[in-house]
């Protein structure tokens, strides 16, 4: 008899943690506003932290502040870490992230209920800044774990007020004495709400997530010429807007005929004068690209930018392209996806595979050990949003998965 | 021989007067500042009042503050009007307006000189606030004039500061004790630069203009909803910025189609959020068309809206459509605009018919007697800009085809 199938994670207890988290930074409609390294993500890290002693976790603060609560193993080997993050956006919700670390503290309490030991050690952690709504980049702590910045420039981060991420890590007491990244799992899964809409449209219990999309956004800056929309024959036209429409269309074309996981959304546009009689001048707007492959979301980059050239050129426009953000794709470990499959069905869980659209901590933790995602569905697709939900059978059912998949990369 | 082949204009009076009346008002440039009814306008006003009674002209103030200056004709006759409007818009150039207004004087000044009395008398008018910079209706001295709206309703238009056309006409001293539409000319001819760039561009010195276009301005507020653009599959979007762009190309296709004097204009539009990572839940963008064929301009209104609907349904949107203009086309005397044609040509001068673009005090005044207007090139086909400019041959040979006509029209 397989001994993980024994252990069931408790949903009410999961719950209730859930809800005492979201008193903290509270905010209308049941939101929460813990914005990294302020009074409010200083007070859910002291609950969080006391949850962590409490279920007797050797807790490790880390030079950035990332929390790791270690459970003896049998052997000392590396350990099987989970876990997401604490912080919120202003405005956000009660899941994103904590339902992770949370989902972490609850396997462990089921455990050391059930009196379980594993062979490895299993690790819970949060890490610092994930949502980068104060500091950038985002996805710091773990970021700084995995190597990809190092502690000083992570430090120098300032927000708008210009307070740095070194001096806010002081302040509320979470400049840990701990390397980043000493501790190298044996595996990372990371539990979340998917935040998009597809597990909740297609009633699948658990997204087994095999990658994340790579993201290329780019500002345009358009110049062309202000002139009397009365007077003025469209043949003489240079009209910014008119570029910033045709790639708007064209985006949407170029994503229905890439197919599978490309999307692409013009989100930020500013006409100037921006008046109802006068043929715009200037355009500033926003392509967003994304895919799982970076073979295609080049292909994609280059069909836009050639797209742009062409409308420049007919319209007699000037454009400018900025790179404001790009990131390859993100493959998860295929071994530890298919066990994150394997887990849900055995559970009679219904699962779709699917790449997350999302930047998240597991990203990042891929570079240094073999990583996975599991996700739960976000009723309606809302995140970063006071009313992003998940039912409560979809928690308690991803930290199932999450306890059977932990249960058996800890006895390997 | 004809009398009217014999008295010239003079360039150099007509350049030194648009000079001096540009000095009130004047702002960086070269450009004018003369809102309707400041104490700039009362500025402007005084000067051209001074000239028309040095002039000798019989000055007459309506109730909404137009300016009328007669010269008595042989026989008590209706009197040929000429005239245009002083008032410029924020940024406004020097000769908008105020060109047709001092050719007009020009024409008497080379009359008395040349000691030519005619048949009719001759009446040079400005008329109160064309721009509608300042109060709404814009037009609204010559659209008091023709019984397009009654005094008291255009006494109550307030600027944004809450002062109204009655308070600040009576504060300026031209709320004046003639009845609007009292003197009813034999006809009106205005004389105005394009503000537009087919002049210029074609180099053709005098626009002969059939019509003024008819407008119909539409706001659409459209509501999608606002979404993760990184995870949401493109098939369950509903971005509204989407249907904007749809509607920008489809404008513009139409415009092409339909051609002829077809335009169409997307100026103004704001997005909601407005971020680079979210779908759009929320656009309000406006739609210019314009047609000098009434039925033309309907069909092209009909075609938007059902493209509009069309792609609501396809992308689920929500849309409110609002009229914020409406105005038919207006079709200028057939007969005088001949006349105008005529006498450019007789002078040498290259022409080309056309529609106006732009309003003008000429299509309210076409309401109650033969109207026609003369354009010269604007160069570069800028207005209401401070580089507003026309080179001053043109702007003599305009005055001369507004002196032949006028004295044809006298004489008859």
């Amino acid at each position: 008899m397989v001994l993980w199938a024994m252990v069931r994670v408790s949903e009410s207890r999961l719950l209730g943690n859930i809800e005492a988290l979201a008193q903290i930074g509270a905010i209308g409609g049941g939101g929460n506003a813990r914005l990294a390294l302020t009074d409010e993500d200083k007070a859910g890290r002291d609950l969080v932290v006391g949850w962590m002693k409490e279920l007797r976790l050797d807790v490790r603060i880390d030079a950035i502040g990332n929390v790791i609560g270690l459970r003896a193993g049998r052997e000392n080997l590396p350990p099987v870490m989970t876990g997401s993050h604490i912080d919120t956006v202003r405005t956000g919700g009660r899941y994103d992230g904590n339902y992770g670390v949370l989902a972490g503290l609850e396997i462990v309490r089921a455990l050391n209920e059930a009196k379980v030991t594993t062979r490895r050690p299993i690790a819970v952690a949060f890490f610092t800044n994930e949502e980068g709504a104060r500091f950038q980049p985002d996805m710091m702590g773990s970021l700084v774990y995995c190597g990809g910045i190092g502690l000083n420039e992570a430090y120098a981060a300032a927000d708008k007020d210009g307070r740095s991420v070194g001096d806010e890590l002081r302040r509320i007491g979470y400049l840990g004495a701990a390397k980043p990244g000493a501790i190298r799992p044996r595996a990372f899964v990371e539990l979340h709400i998917e935040q998009g809409p597809i597990l909740d449209e297609e009633k699948v219990r658990i997204g087994v997530v095999e990658s994340v999309q790579g993201i290329s956004w780019t500002e345009y800056t358009v110049s062309g010429v202000s002139n009397h929309a009365g007077t003025t024959p469209m043949r003489l036209r240079r009209d910014a807007g008119y570029l910033a429409a045709s790639v708007n269309l064209f985006v949407r074309k170029l994503a229905w005929e890439m197919g599978g996981d490309q999307v692409a959304t013009v989100g930020a546009l500013q006409l100037r004068p921006n008046l109802i009689n006068v043929v715009p001048n200037s355009c500033v707007f926003t392509v967003d690209l994304r895919n799982t492959d970076e073979a295609k979301l080049k292909d994609a980059e280059a069909r836009v930018a050639a797209h742009v050239a062409e409308i420049a050129r007919a319209e007699r426009l000037d454009v400018e392209a900025k790179v404001l953000a790009r990131f390859e794709p993100v493959i998860f470990d295929g071994g530890l996806v298919d066990r994150v499959e394997h887990h849900a069905r055995a559970l009679g869980l219904s699962t779709r595979r699917m790449p997350s659209g999302a930047g998240h901590d597991a990203q990042m933790m891929q570079r240094i050990c073999p990583t996975a995602m599991i996700f739960v569905p976000s009723v309606a697709g809302l995140s970063h949003n006071v009313k992003e939900h998940t039912e409560a059978a979809d928690l308690a059912a991803g930290a199932q998965v999450l306890m059977n998949l932990v249960l058996e990369l800890a006895d390997r």
